[in-house]
């Protein structure tokens, strides 16, 4: 198979947080596409992007919806062309955020953390991965490119609290897709990892938030796309799948 | 509240081996209910309780839909009236098993676990929990019940291994929601547990598995049940929410 | 070899709370061997247990220290017989308990932890095991008995928290060990246990501890015992290597 | 407090394949203090790095011995000041490695794994904390530094194995050391890490190992050392306590 012709950044779930970060940070090497439910959580950022010299293209996309993933991906190849290679895949969507009491969720509600994080982080992957494996060198390339997925998780992958089962079944969810990805697609030369983002991320809508935690009690987006793009730099004879990302006065 | 004139025990996915060796366990002390898909899975248990000094009632449901796992409840309550307490619910569905390079894993087949493991899994908590409160002994009886609500784990609960992503990211979310009621019911005075059902039970199914392991290298369906039991027994005082249950020779 | 004439209990750590409790159930079965350090933690309880029926032996013993475990061994054979055979080995001792700001602990302190919940556990198992391999019934018995070691844990076996490394880096080695024991071990045929004791325990010296968290917040001995009881009685085709116990009111 | 006059960077444990990779990136940036048992392990790093521009000293040292650790500070303090802060600190010493039955170990043996892993990583972190927390900016400094302390773990920081007790007994009291002082001295400034090393390293002496495994199977220590820098240039807001690294073939 010819090498990829371009090599091309996707990221899913960019609003004005980590996403926006994420793609800044990877549009300094590759071409971005970005997927958002509208295109107010990425206007802007396209913008921005392409007017400081990167390129970025916006795709509104429903994640949790298989069609809406497939006619993202044929935009993605009109634009960049049939054989476009994909050197990193970030899954950072979220989904709204249900938590109440056990007993008074419905079934709609307590779906919507799945919906995203998992049927979502399905349908991204398996839209992605045939882009992520074209973009494995072949075994007489000199290049050391590690094609690279990555999962934005949280301290609900690890943990079930009280209230918020909607939020962590999806969320555990999306480590163990993680992990079964990393083991399937690892040995084929896919770098597979999952960020456990524990702490709050410092942004407009956290401006109020932990104001008696002193400087730097929230997580600094740019620091959380510095660690993406280290994990995607990583050499595929050292690969991480699970990293944890906090604060250092968080409590854990 | 009145306590509850009745006390049952509900269990989902009754089949040939864990769940009837746990159905006889707990019809030694309670009228047990036995959910599955289809008669064929719960006729021969049903009356082999009834016929031995038991009380036992089969229904088949799909608990992955809300409007059987609703009819299902009505027909309980039906039998055993309004104001039934439920002593242990105990959810040991587990739906099919896709196994698959997931390039070739379908949405409908990949969301099979999550249905029966995450969907299911809520769907028959919420029908239940109620009934396991109001089992929940007031502060002034002398009876030291925990009503127990258990759910039937697996090694993928743990770990998302290569091909088994449909199965694990099913089971890592029952296991979330373990800990997610563990921690709202728990101080309500509901015992909520997990187990890590880790081996082959040795069931008709399995009879020529692992021939050359010894003796009870397969997991006995029986101990299963009796351990499911302890839990049921345990003070309140003193609740495991995690088990983990295998065979002596078991590689892990 | 000759199956052993007489089965046993050993159970190092024996105080007013979980050791006196395990002894008290393990004594209904088999005679027990109580090791502490000074007669004071044992004399009461021996002459309780010998006083109702029971078979009671208190040695005094620092499990730290190998000569004084080789030394417990030689009364235990002088006592029961050469060929005496160990049906559960119960390590419940846990040592001083430091906990200070890491710069202020002297190396002493530090490995406090460890000369207990470390080199401690391993001179009990090395002692213990061959008596316990011995008990383990021949291919043509009939008897199910699987002979049990059993380690109490605790949160810190899990969790290293600021202040707490002279404790919880013994707890971790602790669990470490219980796993590398079983994996070695379960095979032959012992089974090996972790639990990891979570939570307040009910003894006289923690009685006005938690007044206002209500009845039953903290552990009652004798459910821990009762736990134990049935890790020991647990069929070897279904034995649980790890169990967590805590009050339904615990936070975790 | 003055801020330090000189930052420098300490590594225990230094061979022929992680512990010089790590100087060698460190000694980009700082000065570097090697730390081995024999001259024969550190002389021609020492001699290379000094060669090329950086600046290494080389220590004789024993990290279980607190006199020997006492006097490596004092050559430290005697090399670069009294008020010479410490930038970075890696534990990355492992001692000999015992693996054997259970029952044929000595007391010594077993406590081989973790007189280095648990008293060394003890001694090692109360000797360098105080130049850490020294080197912490102070709050009117522009200055982003988080002064670093990394260990470097293993698979057997998280799975005790048969036979493996000895060196997983000190792995998991080497990861709970480092949660306890992440836990007590993040807050203070000081970002704690451990890194769980799961794979072969590629040196000389695993020159023949894993040969049908194909290219890039054992991990390369330039990697690991890439790795162990991102760590140290996080951002306080984005601290990571633990990675995993390892090649892309490996199975775990």
């Amino acid at each position: 198979m010819a090498p990829p012709s371009q090599l091309i950044t996707v990221i899913a779930g960019v609003g004005p947080g980590t996403g926006a970060s994420i793609a800044r940070r990877f549009a300094q090497t590759y071409p971005v596409v970005l997927l958002a439910r509208t295109p107010a959580s990425y206007e802007d950022l396209v913008k921005e992007i392409n007017g400081s010299g990167g390129k970025a293209v916006g795709i509104s996309t429903d994640v949790s919806d298989g069609g809406s993933v497939g006619r993202a991906m044929e935009r993605v190849r009109g634009e960049f062309g049939e054989g476009v290679g994909v050197a990193a895949a970030i899954f950072n969507a979220s989904g709204s955020f249900v938590r109440k009491p056990f007993l008074e969720m419905t079934e709609e509600e307590f779906m919507t953390g799945f919906d995203v994080s998992g049927r979502g982080a399905f349908l991204f992957s398996r839209a992605l991965l045939p882009g992520l494996l074209s973009a494995v060198p072949s075994s007489t390339s000199s290049t050391t490119l590690t094609p690279t997925l990555i999962f934005t998780g949280a301290t609900a992958s690890y943990k079930g609290s009280a209230h918020m089962s909607a939020f962590s079944t999806g969320k555990f969810a999306l480590r163990s897709l993680s992990q079964s990805l990393a083991r399937e697609f690892g040995p084929k030369g896919v770098h597979v990892a999952h960020a456990n983002i524990d702490g709050v991320i410092d942004i407009e809508r956290t401006k109020g938030w932990m104001k008696d935690a002193g400087p730097d009690a929230k997580i600094r987006p740019d620091a959380i796309a510095e660690a993406y793009w280290n994990l995607h730099m990583q050499h595929r004879s050292a690969l991480t799948n699970e990293i944890d990302i906090r604060p250092y006065v968080e409590k854990w």
